[in-house]
């Protein structure tokens, strides 16, 4: 049994984004020499998502719209979180709806992906540095 | 170590709609031999989910009329998706509420499920066939 | 390669309540005896959600708030799947939307985890004993 870890860094500059890390994916793939097994990607925090879904900009532009107006942002008092000093209520509660973590199949050394499935970080609070962690498992 | 991979296809005559797999996803596990591991189902497409839950037809058509409630498909051009000729923007954000792929555990050969615990495929852009992956990893 | 299977039971008093279950898979995962793998927390019931986030109670009622306002409990009666004689088809639905599992890394022996990342049992339907089953595969 192999397995490899990797932690990928990335700094959004708006507080929501999406930002396709496929290939940083497939890498660690090859990497780890991993031919058939499992790997997880998940941000190593708690107002971020990691998703799969496609690579389009109309859509990325729906779901921050239609996230931001399930959850809005303002005004920042309406969430008891936010009673602790932070600001960020809302992003915890948009990663949960969104989802935290993918697993994805590992075939032949490949990711193991329809047509159109695409890997992505999902920003709801940023304009600071985040850590999304690879781990894979297989042989 | 192990590894079984099977694809499943399904073709839903509606545009949304819910498949017990569970028996298919077994049949799957006794293929592999795995005694001991992990299951990952998920979809190949982006606008359909896999969810574990009950198979009880008057929650599914809560599902339907809550998630339909939420993100509505009409009027398609309220979604920027859609400016791509696409009208399925809908589909691909109930697809992440509902959520992309189950995990489930292998235990003595066997699905290791609660009492109610079922897998479905979730449908929400139907009338077209489309894959499930089934990827097991374990001894 | 190295499996291990752990239950725990919760009981929680309230309809809705969250309870950080974090040192309790480490546990798991100690008996394991697994270094490098993957450990999949999951309920095995289908009105809870197994989850990642902050252990802050502020945040645990905007959560509260939140869902219960996105689906709510009463009128009964406005569910499909309460016609069964059930009063959680809403339970059903809230677990759906803060999912159902998590998948988390295992790396030298401990959970990989980020500075605030807490796994949490999320009851949806309460006051009555469920089980989440811990599955640690890896070496």
């Amino acid at each position: 049994m192999k397995s490899h870890r990797k932690v990928l860094t990335l700094h959004l500059p708006h507080r929501i984004g999406f930002v396709n890390i496929t290939d940083e994916v497939q890498v660690a793939i090859d990497e780890s020499g991993v031919q058939e097994g499992l790997c997880l990607v998940n941000p190593m925090h708690i107002t971020a998502s990691v998703f799969v879904n496609d690579d389009e900009p109309g859509l990325h532009r729906d779901y921050e719209r239609f996230f931001e107006t399930l959850v809005p942002h303002d005004p920042v008092k309406q969430w008891r979180h936010n009673d602790t000093g932070e600001d960020n209520a809302d992003a915890h509660i948009k990663r949960q709806l969104m989802g935290r973590e993918v697993v994805v199949a590992i075939t032949k050394g490949r990711l193991d992906f329809g047509t159109w499935e695409r890997i992505f970080y999902g920003e709801w609070d940023g304009r600071r540095s985040k850590r999304v962690l690879i781990k894979i498992l297989g042989e």
